[in-house]
């Protein structure tokens, strides 16, 4: 399933896209669902607050329920005229999956070709840092170049989405703890970044996560051999596939969860492949006007737009 | 004010400690508040629900209703027998301030000798990094060594809280955005610190920052003058003053929300001075059995007992 969360009027709902269409995860309940069990309620009622979180929190349960109420809205989609189960994407604004991370957890250099384009060996152990959820940007959405610096660039990443609480789990159980995958943005701002030896200050700039635009549920794709690309205006800069990662995704949920415990709704990104502006002879950073596409295959395009402050 | 967060009998309170006893901010307003105004009822629903965030979200007019509870508690303490408004600390179980603060922003190097002792340059610029809500332990509290290294440090550090939402704000107006400080605890787990560029997986082990006991209000106290002094097993290790700090509060907040919005309940680590165990030629790092205690002037002890797993 590709799940998003959506506003409609000023609320905010939770869905499932389906081609250019999003059931209302708590319209679909109100119209089809009777005779709730717990966990369904739970999901329910995280779907009427527009909450991923919680509803991710109701695990393979909340899953199965709203599989269930998509085979029903789906059969029913040309009778439900009245009942506010179906939005075409035009009537809704698409935000990002999840607007508040506990955690954004980066991987730095997990790609050998990107490594090698920023001088750096390739890592013998992963390198994490941190980016605040204030980064987190919606899709097709407008992101203000900082006016401190003229370089920000882009980095596309497949950004995996934690499912339940994750603390020194092994590598072969993994994706027990994986809700699923979206694109990811780690927008960077570079001199800041490389200022001082801790590049948490050019990685945390209002705005600089862009995230979406879907959430697709785990068993949709196999995360390990992904196409993932990053355009600028229509130009090829990053074009790689997740199978380069030098340090997997179940190493690295091993390898995170063996430092701090995970919890659903974090995020990881996985690391961004060779291309990036900062890696070329004649750097070619973001401008006001630009449109930057990352598109990851199986999950879909998350557009940003450089805009002026 | 000293502000806290507090348990008991399983549910979760705020409350301003006044010496030995600790005034429950609902329990007061239900005994002595008649016809709240919008921002008291808005103070007296964060106490209900022990959300110390939502409290300061109140702003000014939620400190001021406290303030005048407080007065009438005060008054009243004698015939308070039967209403829940004090407890004292043997009946509650103080927790941290703020159990998930937004963000942790913690500064490096901040003090000189501290630079001087970890072998570097004072910074020209500060250094930011990361912690994550996963590492918030509370005061008096077990911490639980971290199996796989011998390298656990202590960093004693007046922690700032944010007050409401800054962004590009100017040095001279900083103190308007704080609501108050804390003592911390930036417990660093030294090897995995540096085993790569960045600190944060040697930062942000669970239960790695201790934290509290109280939520000192910005009125009560100069935070740019306090002494601030780390004890192990009663050994003096670090003794200093927040007045040697290479960049002040102001500075910071400054500097911190030029980056980034900062939110109530955001939390400013301000650095460690000298005295680290990472510092020493034979650093005593920390064992289980040890107990570590911060203290700062006019806020008070930070106690934490080290554990094995």
């Amino acid at each position: 399933m590709k799940l998003v969360t959506f506003e409609r009027e000023g609320k905010r709902y939770i869905g499932v896209q389906v081609s250019q269409k999003v059931m209302d995860i708590a319209a679909a309940a109100r119209t089809y669902a009777k005779g709730m069990t717990e966990s369904q309620v739970s999901a329910y009622a995280a779907a009427v607050a527009g909450d991923m979180v919680s509803f991710l929190r109701t695990g393979e349960e909340g899953m199965a329920f709203v599989r269930i109420l998509m085979d029903l809205a789906l059969m029913n989609e040309l009778h439900d005229t009245h009942t506010n189960v179906w939005h075409t994407l035009e009537q809704i604004q698409v935000r990002a999956p999840i607007l508040h991370p506990g955690k954004i957890i980066c991987v730095g250099k997990n790609y050998q070709d990107h490594a090698a384009e920023m001088n750096s060996a390739a890592p013998t152990t992963p390198i994490i840092f941190a980016k605040f959820s204030n980064v987190i940007s919606d899709p097709h959405g407008k992101v203000v170049k900082p006016l401190q610096s003229d370089q920000l660039d882009y980095e596309a990443e497949l950004a995996v989405i934690i499912g339940k609480t994750a603390k020194n789990i092994k590598s072969e159980d993994a994706f027990e703890y994986i809700a699923g995958y979206s694109c990811f943005n780690d927008l960077s701002v570079r001199d800041y970044q490389m200022r001082t030896s801790q590049w948490l200050q050019g990685k945390t700039f209002d705005q600089s996560g862009p995230f979406g635009p879907v959430l697709v549920t785990k068993e949709e794709v196999d995360p390990l051999k992904l196409d993932i690309r990053c355009y600028v205006n229509g130009e090829v800069r990053q074009n790689a596939n997740t199978s380069n990662m030098i340090f997997d995704i179940p190493y690295l949920l091993e390898f995170i969860s063996g430092i701090m415990t995970l919890e659903a709704g974090d995020v990881i990104a996985t690391g961004t492949p060779s291309g990036v502006a900062a890696g070329m002879e004649n750097p070619k950073f973001l401008h006001i006007g630009d449109e930057v596409v990352v598109e990851i295959e199986g999950i879909g395009e998350l557009h940003t737009y450089i805009i002026e402050a």
